[in-house]
Parts: structure tokens; C-alpha cells; sequence
């Protein structure tokens, strides 16, 4: 057990194992940092109100998401170029993962090929997509990640441009260079301006993949999300770095269920540091969680042992705090137990 | 009078004279530890109004809880281990408790056995119960208290399992050599994962002793409380030990005393500091209060004379709020002298 | 001009002009002095609609209180021992007031006669009572102040008991030690906990003065006192002296003033430290505020000089604060130009 | 590029360029100074929900006011004495907003004839008048403007007095000699007390040119200004000069822009620092905003170029903003996307 139990006592000690630039451009945000901070403070806006005179003896913490079953309701979230945080880089997230039986989003910037990733473990995995301006790079890019075996493609879709990131990207020569240190070849970015409904509906409509909309935050997205294709979707801000000063994903994650109405999955990220807030992302119909600067933290620390590490505690908070609430089933948490605080 | 009058002092002043391991242990709370500051600051959440023109010669500070006279409206909160705070531990405590008058709710943590602490003095008390996964201990656990002559067994329901405390039991190495070197040798605890409705139905018919549920939060766990044997319910949340993030007992409590709709006792426990706390507590309908932590740094400070001075001091208060408030009578404070701040 | 422009300056320079004993007296609060912050910050709680289009070229900032003319709708509470600020004490306030056109209400708390007092200008002034158990003396004091020449009788009802100061009068000896040092020999000050609304309606039976209750804040009360023979009530929490945690003036004000319901007049007293404060207050119903600590400060600074600076400074603020919010007449501020911030 | 990224440090580095006495009267707000604060603060209280799902390839992020096209929503708010900031003064902030395609809205506190800043370029530029108490003296400036070629008239209206500016205006001599010494011979300011909305209507009468009427917190006034010949309102509260502790503009709005009910146009003044802001008011309703602080500190670090790098970092921002919230046009930007925090 090396990793400090506070989240900013981790923060804290991976900084100090990571270059400065390397750091800077995973903890900012866009534009005045707002998000950042309220997408934290904001799951303790709900108060749990615990259920007693449960019997807790059996407590099942897994789930399955869009059919596959993970050892615990947090999976891995898309986040750029591990190896700026640890040499294990994406081989020992992905190994992480596959040990503790949950799912990696592997994000698209990294110079990995995704085959590479495809090959480290036999588990499930998952293939985050930024779309392409031109259809015909987005199609290859969603067939390769098929034939590799990805079972799942996350099209982030809050990306239409990069969000302003003063903080983060100061330096973009030293980023550039830090990356090449890494010997990390970052592929070309392109965001993609034109991916509308029937961008996305075409999209889906080319694999035989379960789309996820990574993203969303307003309920009538939600609503069109099952309309073009998809099967799930991610309530994010990605971690305050796009839209800044937008609702957090905590508050924004009972209208979006609402409006999802039961036709699709749903998702939540940004914030996520305990399992008591993982007990409450469930309770507000979130059918998992995913974690993003926690397990980069968690990398930069300690590799693929860190990664692990973290996964480990947050099976035994999240059922410490299932036990604790008196919710023995982490598919079916009682919505009674959070109210919002006043 | 050589308590500090704040509390922040108080703690403090006890903090000097305990040792790091025995301090952490009783200050901390589970996971980031948001609880144990959200219960006393939402008591302020509730505003005063007091009532004039009103005949305050005569105060009656006394009540009743189930039918035992307590000479003031706030009791003590069971907690573990008082010889880590000082050498008078419980013994202290109890003797402290009979000479003004009120209730020790003696706790299981603790390598005493509950015939030796019910011999100090011939005041009533209360017997905390962790029952045990085995009903069979459960049940002689329950008969012993009642034999050795306590008056209500609190069972404590909000501990399905211990909740996860980073800081407190940080080196739990540490803390059990801390035990043994003031002569404790701890009880092993066991958590009861199985005590469910029925099984608290159970063991509330294996004894002629009322039975208080410590732990309810939710107002569905009211309604169901004295349908299965409990004649009362503490509002509490294990002082921000157990489920980290919960709503506070002070915002709490209103819901719960509506569902309880009378038919059983409320009392409440986290964060009160001031007979003014207690004063808002009456008014929204509990009948007494338990102090924790105070009595604890109280005993640190000067052992049962600083028991003894607390309550005293939550004499004072209390009777002071009362009659800056109007009110004569603890066992029916007006309702509207509290409104929700905004 | 010698008195600091910000409330804090202000409170700091005069701290340092006075013994502390003195400035611990007058600063401080009861319980946990929460009431001493909120009851400042209270009145940013209401934000301002300034109108436009407005001519305000002639505003009346006098107004009456009681039928008595006052040059700003500002006069001073009763505050005791004025000369622990400064020489010039109780006189030199009298003076100030004269000069400036508003009413001094002369505490009890002095070793003063009211005769003296009375003496001093010409102007009107109030007395302030503190009732005694004895009936007797409570119309001796009375009778003697109407005798003296005081126009109204303020009785303080929020003082049953002195709230407790654990700040405020922690080394009682040495208070007392003080007030002899400034010859000062305090009357003995007996509370009147028998105080209820039989006796209020006597003692205005006692007089021809009208009769003002200082210190409601239920409006329960507010609809009470003009069928007792109260003809205003002052919404107060005593400076945060008696029931701490109470319901700041600012916000209690709303309520008192609809339950009030014409029948009396209302003034307020609590937090105010600039005109915009009392452009609130007249907004919301008031028909004048009564400032405390803040002359007591301008008194230790600079004496009688001082006071009559402050009082200066309120008349251009408050004149000010009119016309920024298109209003030309103390007596009928428009109570949409204040809306609850949220 | 040499701005900071963020508003403080902006501030901060502005204020290492300027005397103590031009960065008080720049800085400061009125009696406690709490707008100042507010006004920032509140944009933060309305949380952005993104849309997803646009094709967002084309964003038109010019607006009109008044007729007049704008290359983006933000124009520059009338500051006086632009000099106390740099030498380039006025007339390098109307070169800039040349430059960039904005609106300059000169200030009358100024030292500058309006003659002399029309000629500097062909742009349209507005013209801010305080009215005097004679009517024939604010006809002649009115008269003056139209002459010049100004294309607006924007009276300040919320200045029937200057509010009282403790701070900013301390050593008011100080400041005279800091105007003296930039060789800014200011002219004599007179403030309008019967500036009422008979006089407003006839002002307007007076010219072709439409009149704006800024300073406008009240819903009432919104509902007035069409009536009496006004064309536009700005929402603003002076940047917390004049009557503060008012309602901040950002939650001003949403009232005004119901009240105008789409007969007048709505512009919002006061907090805005970033493109998110911008975005937020025209979700609000706002048809443009105006930024004043922002420009003054951008000219004292660089000039003329540093105010059009501001106004090139607002277009970045706010087209930025508009991508990632799925918008493609500043005239009708979807009200859904703001909502409440609560």
C-alpha cells in the first residue's frame, strides 16, 4: 500500500514524480479553472441518507456495462498519454485493468496502435474515438479498433474544438518535447466540427460496436442520444477541460437519467474521488462510474502497481460504503438515500 | 473551571494531553472526513427566534428518556476506549454522570464488563450494544447488561461494517499498543452484517429492557423502528465515523421525527457544542441530546471533574437558552422558535 | 475627519485606544458568537434594485420615530459604560446627538443619573429599562424618567438573563476593576425573568411616555405588542450579546414587519455599518435603525467629535444611497428596490 | 502576446504599470466595496449545459447593436481618463477597437473633445453622456456628438450623484495632480439630480441618434425606458461605483430581458472576464456585453495593443465557447444551455 489516502496527498506525491509540464497538463482546465474545483465539491452536494436494519452479508459491488461485467461500478476513463505520467504507460493501465477486472477506455491520444493495447490482456476493452472532419479517417479509425477487438467505441462528443487551456498548454513547445522524451509520437489531433446527429448516426451505423456519447450534460442530448444510434452515454465535462464553468457532472447526472429514460445507459465522470461518491453517482441512476486523474495519479506514483492499488480501494470503499448504506446490489441502489443538500 | 470555553480550545487543550495515536483515533472520521465538520456547522443552519414576554422564574431543564429522569436534556454518547483520554476512563465517566444527574450509555468498545462499570454508582444507565453475527453472543450480551441492572439497550445499527478511517486508525499497529499500555485489552469486535429488521425484532423480544436504535438517518427506518420492538431512535451518524458525507443529524432530524409521528422517542447525537445546539434540537422535536467528542476532551483535560464541568456548562447553557428563548419547559419547546436559515 | 472609512479599520482603530477589558466587553458575543459575524453579513443577503428616471434633486432623508423628528432615520441603541470608551461618555453621545438631530437612548447600564443625563441638551431623548422582578422599582424607573423629561421608554425584552459572554466577561474582577478606574460605579442590574406580557401592559399603564420593545424577532410577538401597549418594537438580537445562533435582524426584519401590520412602528438594530444598511432596512419596513458598536468605536476614537462624525458620515451615505436608488423620501422607500439574494 | 491569462494576474501586472493613485481610482467600488466582488462572482452562479451534436464547422460570432455590426459580441464600456492607464489614452483604444472591429463607447470624463477621438478613425464609436441639471448644457454635448459622427448616445443614468468611493478616491487632491500631470485637464463633471424620465424623453427627442440608457438594474425601468424614447438598456451597476451591494448584472439580467420583452435591446456591463461569461449573458438574453476593467488593465501593460489583444482573446474565447457549447450564432444563442446553480 503506497498510495496516500487523501485525494490531494496523492495529487501532491505524483506531482512530484512528474515533470512540471507533464503535471501542468494533466491537472488544468480550460479557461478560469472553474470546473475543476466545483466538479469535486459538487458530489458533496448530495447528502446519503443510509438505509439500517439491512442484512449486508452479501454484497454484490459488480455490474456489467452494456453487457459486460466489471468487478466494480468505476472503469477507466479516456485520458491522453500515460507514459507522460509512468514508463508503464497504457500497457500497464491496460494490465491494471485486466487484474482487477474492470474495463480501460483507451484513449486516441496516445501513439499506441490500438492492436498493441488489444494484445496486452485478453479483457475487455474499450476504444475511445475523436471523429474526424473527414468520414473516411473516423471509419477506418472505428473498423481498426473493431478488428482489434475493442468491444465497445466511447466517440467523445464535447470536442468540437479543443478547450482553451491557458494553464495547461502554456508551453506547447515543452509539451511537444516532453512528449518526444517519452518517445511518444502523438498522432495528429483533429477535432471534429461537423460531428452532428447524423454524423454520429452514420457513425453507429458502421460498426457493429455499441456506441457511447462521452459528453453529455444537457437532458435533451440525452434524449437524442438513443434516436441516433447509441447505447449509452457519459454525463462529463471532460474533467474541466472544455467548457468550463458548466454544471458538474454530479448535479447534471439526475436530468440527463431522467431523460434517458431507461433506453440507454448512463454514465458518470468528473469528480470521483471516494466510493461514497461512486454510492452516489449509482443512487442518481448512474449505472457506473469512471475515473480519470485519480488513476493518473495513481500511475505516476506507483505504474501498473498504483493503478492497481487504486482499484483495489475503491472495490473496498465502494463496499464498505454499499454495506454502510445498506444496499446489498450495486445494479439496483435505492435512489431514497441521496438527497440533494440544502 | 478549567475547561476552555470554545470548543475549538477545548480540543485543543485535550489534544496536548493525549497521546497522537488516542487524539487521532477519536478525532477523525471515514473516508475525506467531510462529516465530522458538516455536524456542527449545520446546527447554525438552523436560526433562532426567540419568544419574549414570557415568565422564565421557573425552568424546568429536566426531562425524561423512556421514563428515566435526566437532570438536563443531553446525555453521553457511547464511546470506546475512555481510558485513552484518561485514566479515570469509564469509571469516571459514570461517576461524573451520577452526580449530575443524567445518562452514560456505556460502550461495548471498552475491556470493561458492563457488571463492573453498573457497580460504581447506583445511577441508571444505558448499555451500547454491537450485536454479533451470532445471535447466540448477541443474546448473552443482552442478558448480562440486563442482569448487571442497565435500563435500555442502544443497539447500534449504523455499523454493518467499520467505516473506512484513513486517518484515525492510520497505524491500527500503533493504536493497539496505545490499548495495551493503558491496560485495555480490547474486546474483539465483531461488525454484524446480518442485523436486519427481524434479527433487532429478535433481540428486542430476548429482553425486558427498551430497546434504542442508534444510527437512523432515514425517515422509512423511523417508521419501521417501532414496528419491530424499538421504543426509541438516536438521529446520528456515528459522529462522521461511519458514512462520510451523510446528511448531518441536525438537517436530519425534522424528517425523522415526523415519520417517528410519536410513537417513539427521538434523540440525537453529532455536533451539538452549546445549549443553544440543544435548545434547536428540542425544537425540532428530540427529547435529549448525546455529546461525543466534548465529554471525551473534557476527560482528557481533567478526568470526571471535567465531565462533571461540561455538564454543568450544558446546564447552564441550556437553561440560559431556554430562557433567552422563552421557554420554560424542556420537554415542550416551542416548534416555531426555529426556522431553516436561507 | 478622523475616523477609518471601513468598519473593520474602524473597530481596529478604536480597539487600540481602549483597555482590554473594555474592547473585549463591547466586542464580544454570547455562546459561540456566531450572531456578531451573521448579523453583519446579514444585510448583503439583500441585494439592491436601484430605480432610474428618478429627479433627486430634494430628498428628505429625516424621518419620525414616534412622532419625534430625527435629522437621518439613524439613532443610537443603548449601549452601557460609554465612558470605558471614552471620557466624554454618556454626555458627550447626548451632545453628539443633540448637534446632529437624532436620539440617543440612554442605556441603564451607567452609573449615571438619568436627571444628569437629561441635562445635558435639550434635545429628545429615550430611556432604556431594564424591568425589574420587583414591580416597584421597575415603576420607580420609570417614573423617574418620565419626570426627567426622556419621550419614550425603551424596555428590553430579550434580557430574562445576561446571554453568556465567555468572551466578553471571562475575567469578570478585572471588568469590574475597570469600571471603577473610570469611576464608574454600576448600578447593581437585576434581569427580569418574570417579564411576561401581563407586566409589560402594566408598566405602560404606569406611564404617558409610549412604550417601545426592544429585542423581537418571532412576529408572533410582533403582532402581541400593540395589543399590550407596546407602541414599536426594535427587531434586535441584542448585538449578538443574548441568543447566539439567532435569526439575524436583517432577515427576521420581513416577518416582524408584515406581522406588525401598521399598528406600530418597527425599527431594526443589528449589523448596520453603512447607508446602503439603512437603505435595507427602510425598504424592507423599517422606519429607522439603531447603531451600537459602531458609535462606541467613533466614541473611543475621537470622543464626542467622533460620534458626531459617524453620525455625519450616515447622513451623506444614507443621502447618497437615496439618490443612487431614486428615492427622494426616508418615510416611503419602495420595497421592490430589495430583493433576497439567492 | 503579452497578457496574463488570468483576470488577476491581468490586474496585477496593470497595477506594477500605473501609480497607487490611478490604480485605486480604477480599482475601487463604492462604500464596502462588496460589487466589486459580486459582479465577478455571480457569472459563476449560472452553470453552462453544452449542447452536443452540431455541426459547428461555421460560428458566427459578430452581432449587431443598434444596427451597427460588431465582429463579436463585447464591446468597450465608457472609462474615464484612459490615460491614467498609458499614453496612448483614448485614442489607442479607439484604434483598437478599429483594429478589431468593435464599438469604443467614449467616456465624458474625459479630457479629449469628442471631435478629437471621432477623427482618429472611421469606426463607429458611441458616445457616453452624463446629462447636466441644465437641460441647454446636455443639448449642446448631445448636439456636439452628432456633429462628430458619433452613432449612439449612451446615458449614464445611474448617476444622479457619484457613489461614495472611499478607496478609490482617498487623496483626492493626490488625484487631481495625477490628472494634472498627464496633462488630462478633466472637465468639470456635473451630475444630473433631476435626471427623470420627462427629461430622458426630451434628450431623446433632441437627436436622430438612438439612445441607450445604461445603468438599468430594475425591472420597472426596462418596462419604462421604450416608453420614453430609448433604444437600448445596458444592465450594469457602475462596476460596484455607485450603489453597491446592488444586484449584480449577471443575475440582473434574466428580469431585465423578460421586462424589455424584445422591444428594446438588452446589453449587460460588470464581471464579464471571459469568453464563457460572454456566452452565459447572450444564453440570458443579453444581445451584447460591455467590458471595462479588462480594457484598462490590458492598455496599461501594452497599450493600443494590448487592448487588441484582448479583444482578439475575447473573439478566441468566445468562438471557442460557442463551439464547445454547440452554437453557431451569436444573435440566437439557446437560453437552454444556462441553468441555476443551486
Amino acid at each position: 500500500m503506497v498510495l496516500p489516502t487523501t485525494a490531494e496527498a496523492m495529487e501532491a506525491a505524483a506531482r512530484e514524480r512528474m515533470s512540471a509540464v507533464a503535471y501542468a497538463f494533466y491537472a488544468s482546465g480550460s479557461f478560469a479553472e472553474v470546473s475543476v474545483v466545483e466538479n469535486v465539491t459538487a458530489w458533496s452536494r448530495w447528502h446519503v441518507r443510509p438505509r439500517m436494519g439491512m442484512d449486508v452479508r452479501t454484497i454484490d459491488i459488480s455490474t456489467t456495462i452494456l453487457g459486460t461485467r466489471i468487478e466494480l461500478p468505476v472503469f477507466l476513463a479516456p485520458c491522453g498519454f500515460n507514459k507522460l505520467a509512468h514508463d508503464d504507460g497504457e500497457f500497464g493501465v491496460a494490465r491494471a485493468c485486466a487484474a482487477e477486472g474492470t474495463v480501460q477506455v483507451l484513449s486516441s491520444a496516445t501513439a499506441l496502435l490500438p492492436e498493441e493495447v488489444a494484445k496486452v490482456t485478453d479483457a475487455p476493452k474499450w476504444f475511445q474515438l475523436y471523429a474526424d472532419n473527414d468520414s473516411g479517417v473516423t471509419d477506418e479509425r472505428v473498423a481498426r479498433a473493431e478488428a482489434a477487438g475493442f468491444q465497445a467505441v466511447v466517440i467523445t462528443v464535447d470536442t468540437p474544438a479543443l478547450g482553451i487551456r491557458y494553464q495547461g498548454l502554456a508551453d506547447f513547445e515543452a509539451f511537444l518535447q516532453e512528449l518526444q522524451g517519452k518517445e511518444i509520437v502523438a498522432p495528429i489531433l483533429t477535432f471534429c466540427e461537423r460531428l452532428d446527429w447524423a454524423e454520429l448516426e452514420r457513425i453507429a451505423s458502421t460498426t457493429k460496436l455499441p456506441v457511447v456519447l462521452k459528453g453529455v450534460l444537457h437532458p435533451d442530448d440525452a434524449r437524442l442520444a438513443p434516436e441516433h444510434g447509441a447505447s449509452a452515454v457519459i454525463v462529463s465535462n471532460h474533467g474541466g477541460r472544455q467548457m468550463d464553468g458548466s454544471i458538474p457532472p454530479a448535479l447534471a447526472l439526475p436530468d440527463v437519467v431522467e431523460a434517458a429514460d431507461g433506453r440507454i445507459e448512463v454514465y458518470v465522470d468528473g469528480g470521483v474521488r471516494t466510493g461514497v461518491d461512486v454510492l452516489r453517482a449509482l443512487a442518481l441512476g448512474a449505472r457506473a462510474v469512471l475515473v480519470g486523474r485519480p488513476y493518473l495519479w495513481a500511475l505516476a506514483i506507483d505504474g501498473e502497481a498504483g493503478v492497481r492499488e487504486l482499484l483495489v480501494r475503491f472495490k473496498g470503499e465502494f463496499r464498505n460504503a454499499m454495506a454502510l448504506a445498506g444496499q446489498t446490489d450495486a445494479g439496483s441502489v435505492d435512489p431514497s438515500i441521496v438527497v440533494r443538500a440544502t
